[in-house]
């Protein structure tokens, strides 16, 4: 079964890292206590609407740019795509076609 | 405050009524009591992540579908975009360079 909260979890945590930040500093930023985060990221809890708001208003990252890579990761596993970040082989083909033939 | 469980609720609702059924229908068939489901509808429970598995799969929606659409309707609310569906996913990215950058 796909379970929502470890991706959400782990984007929090990607962006977290991207961003360079601590599970100390985001979570003081966010006034949430740092177990309860680490255990968000480690999609062992599931965080309440208000602690999603609170931790990516702490990330500096849109709540949207969340829900899509949730959703984006949720459809690679789901095998409704291969790659989420990835331009498809056909599109690539298309728009470029001298390289399929090489 | 933008609240995730409003717009899951939103977007629940809205397939549901896409499709035809009835909370009723639904409900019996994720197995969640028809009054829990009404909450979450309504933005009044979060729907933890094992119960949004059992209503996706009761409504034939992969989750990815609903998490991508209540991304699309957070982006809009968050002023990211006017139209969550004419303008570019890269939009938000775009806009908040500094992700990137760290």
């Amino acid at each position: 079964m796909i379970l929502v909260r470890q991706e959400i979890g782990d984007v929090l945590r990607d962006f977290r890292l991207q961003k360079g930040r601590t599970l100390r500093q985001v979570a003081g930023k966010a006034s949430v206590a740092l177990g309860y985060l680490s255990e968000v990221e480690r999609g062992q809890k599931e965080a309440s609407s208000e602690i999603l708001a609170s931790v990516a208003d702490a990330l500096d990252v849109p709540i949207s740019m969340i829900m899509r890579e949730v959703g984006d990761r949720i459809a690679v596993l789901e095998g409704l795509e291969v790659f989420s970040d990835v331009v498809p082989d056909d599109f690539a083909t298309a728009i470029e076609p001298e390289l399929s033939l090489h």
